[in-house]
Protein backbone atom coordinates (compact mmCIF):
# COMPACT_ATOMS: atom_id res chain seq x y z
CA UNK A 1 0.00 0.00 0.00
CA UNK A 2 2.48 2.54 0.77
CA UNK A 3 4.32 1.88 -2.59
CA UNK A 4 1.52 2.32 -4.00
CA UNK A 5 1.13 5.70 -2.34
CA UNK A 6 4.51 6.41 -3.37
CA UNK A 7 4.06 5.91 -7.21
CA UNK A 8 1.07 8.17 -7.01
CA UNK A 9 3.12 10.76 -5.27
CA UNK A 10 5.37 10.48 -8.58
CA UNK A 11 2.85 10.58 -10.82
CA UNK A 12 0.81 13.81 -9.50
CA UNK A 13 4.71 15.58 -9.30
CA UNK A 14 5.14 14.42 -12.76
CA UNK A 15 1.72 15.45 -14.01
CA UNK A 16 1.89 18.87 -12.47
CA UNK A 17 5.28 19.38 -14.34
CA UNK A 18 4.01 18.06 -17.37
CA UNK A 19 0.33 16.60 -17.89
CA UNK A 20 -2.90 17.58 -18.83
CA UNK A 21 -5.49 18.75 -16.35
CA UNK A 22 -7.32 15.93 -16.87
CA UNK A 23 -4.69 13.74 -15.57
CA UNK A 24 -3.95 15.32 -12.55
CA UNK A 25 -7.89 15.39 -11.96
CA UNK A 26 -8.02 11.51 -12.77
CA UNK A 27 -5.87 11.08 -9.89
CA UNK A 28 -8.18 12.43 -7.72
CA UNK A 29 -11.31 10.90 -6.28
CA UNK A 30 -14.58 12.78 -7.08
CA UNK A 31 -15.20 14.25 -3.85
CA UNK A 32 -11.75 14.87 -3.09
CA UNK A 33 -10.91 18.72 -1.56
CA UNK A 34 -7.80 20.19 -2.14
CA UNK A 35 -6.27 22.99 -0.08
CA UNK A 36 -3.74 25.09 -1.90
CA UNK A 37 -1.92 27.03 0.06
CA UNK A 38 -3.31 26.05 3.17
CA UNK A 39 -5.50 28.58 4.63
CA UNK A 40 -7.18 28.95 1.49
CA UNK A 41 -10.70 28.14 1.08
CA UNK A 42 -10.47 24.52 -0.03
CA UNK A 43 -11.90 23.72 -3.44
CA UNK A 44 -14.12 20.39 -3.75
CA UNK A 45 -14.73 17.71 -6.60
CA UNK A 46 -13.37 17.24 -9.76
CA UNK A 47 -15.06 20.46 -11.24
CA UNK A 48 -13.36 23.00 -8.82
CA UNK A 49 -10.43 20.55 -8.60
CA UNK A 50 -10.11 21.15 -12.69
CA UNK A 51 -10.38 24.52 -12.49
CA UNK A 52 -7.65 25.05 -10.01
CA UNK A 53 -5.03 22.79 -12.10
CA UNK A 54 -6.43 25.11 -15.65
CA UNK A 55 -4.53 27.75 -14.11
CA UNK A 56 -0.63 25.75 -13.44
CA UNK A 57 -1.18 23.57 -16.84
CA UNK A 58 -2.15 26.67 -19.28
CA UNK A 59 1.53 27.62 -18.36
CA UNK A 60 5.15 26.68 -19.04
CA UNK A 61 6.48 24.74 -16.11
CA UNK A 62 8.70 22.21 -14.65
CA UNK A 63 8.49 19.81 -11.44
CA UNK A 64 11.05 18.55 -9.59
CA UNK A 65 10.54 15.84 -6.25
CA UNK A 66 12.83 17.04 -3.23
CA UNK A 67 14.93 13.83 -3.09
CA UNK A 68 14.53 12.28 0.44
CA UNK A 69 11.23 13.81 1.17
CA UNK A 70 8.96 11.49 0.47
CA UNK A 71 6.96 10.16 3.47
CA UNK A 72 4.02 7.40 2.37
CA UNK A 73 2.32 5.44 5.04
CA UNK A 74 -1.06 3.76 4.24
CA UNK A 75 -3.60 5.91 3.31
CA UNK A 76 -1.08 9.19 3.70
CA UNK A 77 1.47 10.64 2.24
CA UNK A 78 3.85 13.94 2.73
CA UNK A 79 6.45 15.20 0.42
CA UNK A 80 8.23 18.32 -0.67
CA UNK A 81 8.52 19.66 -4.40
CA UNK A 82 9.65 22.60 -6.32
CA UNK A 83 7.16 24.31 -9.09
CA UNK A 84 9.14 26.55 -11.42
CA UNK A 85 6.37 28.76 -13.48
CA UNK A 86 7.69 30.98 -16.94
CA UNK A 87 6.07 34.41 -17.28
CA UNK A 88 7.76 35.80 -20.11
CA UNK A 89 11.31 36.22 -18.88
CA UNK A 90 10.85 35.85 -15.39
CA UNK A 91 10.35 32.62 -13.26
CA UNK A 92 8.45 31.95 -10.31
CA UNK A 93 9.88 29.07 -8.35
CA UNK A 94 7.92 27.71 -5.04
CA UNK A 95 8.76 24.64 -3.39
CA UNK A 96 5.26 23.13 -0.94
CA UNK A 97 5.14 20.52 1.32
CA UNK A 98 2.48 18.82 0.26
CA UNK A 99 0.24 16.77 2.57
CA UNK A 100 -2.01 14.15 1.14
CA UNK A 101 -4.65 11.35 1.86
CA UNK A 102 -6.10 8.33 -0.47
CA UNK A 103 -9.24 6.04 -0.65
CA UNK A 104 -8.86 2.05 -0.56
CA UNK A 105 -8.07 2.51 -4.73
CA UNK A 106 -5.34 4.90 -4.01
CA UNK A 107 -6.84 8.33 -5.10
CA UNK A 108 -6.30 10.99 -3.43
CA UNK A 109 -9.17 12.02 -1.43
CA UNK A 110 -7.54 15.14 0.69
CA UNK A 111 -4.78 17.51 -0.42
CA UNK A 112 -2.87 20.41 1.73
CA UNK A 113 -0.05 22.38 0.28
CA UNK A 114 1.80 24.02 2.48
CA UNK A 115 3.60 27.34 1.18
CA UNK A 116 3.15 31.59 1.60
CA UNK A 117 3.91 34.01 -0.89
CA UNK A 118 7.66 34.36 1.72
CA UNK A 119 8.27 31.40 0.00
CA UNK A 120 8.29 31.88 -3.83
CA UNK A 121 10.98 32.97 -5.41
CA UNK A 122 11.63 35.10 -8.70
CA UNK A 123 14.47 34.57 -10.81
CA UNK A 124 15.68 36.30 -14.28
CA UNK B 1 2.40 35.34 12.48
CA UNK B 2 4.68 33.06 9.80
CA UNK B 3 7.99 34.24 11.72
CA UNK B 4 6.32 33.20 15.43
CA UNK B 5 5.40 30.21 13.82
CA UNK B 6 8.90 29.53 12.25
CA UNK B 7 10.29 30.21 15.51
CA UNK B 8 8.30 27.81 17.44
CA UNK B 9 9.17 25.05 14.27
CA UNK B 10 12.91 26.01 14.99
CA UNK B 11 12.86 25.93 18.85
CA UNK B 12 10.34 22.38 18.51
CA UNK B 13 13.31 20.57 16.64
CA UNK B 14 15.95 21.95 18.97
CA UNK B 15 14.18 20.71 21.92
CA UNK B 16 13.09 17.52 20.79
CA UNK B 17 16.92 17.28 19.99
CA UNK B 18 18.22 18.49 23.75
CA UNK B 19 15.27 19.61 25.80
CA UNK B 20 13.37 18.27 28.21
CA UNK B 21 9.88 16.58 27.94
CA UNK B 22 8.64 19.63 30.13
CA UNK B 23 10.02 21.92 28.04
CA UNK B 24 8.62 20.18 24.87
CA UNK B 25 5.13 19.99 26.45
CA UNK B 26 5.43 23.59 26.76
CA UNK B 27 5.21 24.13 23.06
CA UNK B 28 1.80 22.49 22.87
CA UNK B 29 -1.67 24.28 23.87
CA UNK B 30 -3.57 22.35 26.75
CA UNK B 31 -5.59 19.96 24.94
CA UNK B 32 -3.72 19.77 21.92
CA UNK B 33 -3.60 16.47 19.43
CA UNK B 34 -0.79 14.18 18.44
CA UNK B 35 -0.51 11.42 15.95
CA UNK B 36 3.02 10.33 15.47
CA UNK B 37 3.64 8.47 13.16
CA UNK B 38 0.58 9.67 11.52
CA UNK B 39 -2.14 6.50 11.32
CA UNK B 40 -1.37 5.53 15.00
CA UNK B 41 -3.80 6.33 17.95
CA UNK B 42 -3.85 10.14 18.58
CA UNK B 43 -2.16 11.13 21.77
CA UNK B 44 -4.25 14.29 23.90
CA UNK B 45 -3.30 16.92 26.51
CA UNK B 46 -0.06 17.47 28.06
CA UNK B 47 0.09 14.43 30.21
CA UNK B 48 -0.15 12.24 27.26
CA UNK B 49 2.11 13.95 24.97
CA UNK B 50 4.76 14.02 28.02
CA UNK B 51 4.65 10.53 28.15
CA UNK B 52 4.86 10.14 24.12
CA UNK B 53 8.46 12.67 24.37
CA UNK B 54 9.60 10.72 27.85
CA UNK B 55 10.52 8.02 25.46
CA UNK B 56 12.52 9.96 23.67
CA UNK B 57 14.38 12.72 25.82
CA UNK B 58 15.32 9.75 27.98
CA UNK B 59 17.99 8.43 25.18
CA UNK B 60 21.10 10.00 23.63
CA UNK B 61 19.55 11.49 20.66
CA UNK B 62 20.17 14.85 18.14
CA UNK B 63 18.12 16.46 15.52
CA UNK B 64 18.18 18.44 12.50
CA UNK B 65 16.14 20.71 10.35
CA UNK B 66 16.12 20.04 6.55
CA UNK B 67 17.47 23.23 5.20
CA UNK B 68 15.03 24.38 2.49
CA UNK B 69 11.92 22.84 4.18
CA UNK B 70 10.05 25.25 6.47
CA UNK B 71 6.92 25.94 5.52
CA UNK B 72 4.72 28.67 8.18
CA UNK B 73 1.96 30.81 7.14
CA UNK B 74 -0.55 31.55 10.00
CA UNK B 75 -1.60 29.12 12.19
CA UNK B 76 -0.16 26.53 9.95
CA UNK B 77 3.40 24.70 9.18
CA UNK B 78 4.99 21.88 7.64
CA UNK B 79 8.89 21.30 7.90
CA UNK B 80 11.37 17.82 7.65
CA UNK B 81 13.52 17.03 10.42
CA UNK B 82 16.44 14.19 11.03
CA UNK B 83 16.23 12.71 14.55
CA UNK B 84 18.80 10.32 15.32
CA UNK B 85 18.94 8.14 18.41
CA UNK B 86 21.82 5.87 19.86
CA UNK B 87 21.05 2.66 21.47
CA UNK B 88 24.08 1.48 22.46
CA UNK B 89 26.43 1.13 19.36
CA UNK B 90 23.55 1.55 17.14
CA UNK B 91 21.96 4.80 15.47
CA UNK B 92 18.23 4.96 14.13
CA UNK B 93 17.72 7.63 11.74
CA UNK B 94 14.57 8.88 10.57
CA UNK B 95 13.44 11.96 8.77
CA UNK B 96 9.91 12.48 9.30
CA UNK B 97 8.10 15.08 7.78
CA UNK B 98 5.62 16.92 10.34
CA UNK B 99 2.68 18.97 10.12
CA UNK B 100 1.30 21.28 12.89
CA UNK B 101 -1.71 23.63 13.58
CA UNK B 102 -1.31 26.73 16.03
CA UNK B 103 -3.59 28.89 18.24
CA UNK B 104 -3.21 32.50 18.47
CA UNK B 105 -0.75 32.23 21.27
CA UNK B 106 1.34 30.45 18.74
CA UNK B 107 1.25 27.21 20.77
CA UNK B 108 1.02 24.07 18.88
CA UNK B 109 -2.57 22.65 19.12
CA UNK B 110 -2.22 19.64 16.26
CA UNK B 111 0.85 17.73 15.39
CA UNK B 112 1.33 14.71 12.91
CA UNK B 113 4.45 13.76 11.61
CA UNK B 114 4.62 11.38 8.12
CA UNK B 115 7.03 8.70 8.20
CA UNK B 116 7.00 5.04 8.42
CA UNK B 117 8.90 1.87 9.47
CA UNK B 118 10.35 2.22 5.74
CA UNK B 119 11.85 5.48 5.93
CA UNK B 120 14.14 4.23 9.32
CA UNK B 121 17.73 3.61 9.26
CA UNK B 122 19.71 1.30 11.27
CA UNK B 123 23.82 2.87 11.01
CA UNK B 124 26.73 1.84 13.13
Amino acid sequence: MAQQIRDVVLRYVELVGSGSTADIVALYADDAVIEDPVGTEPKKGHAEIAAFYDVITGLERSTELTEGTVRAVEGHAAFQFTLTTKFGDQSFVVSPIDVMEFDADGRITHMRAYWGQDDMKVEG
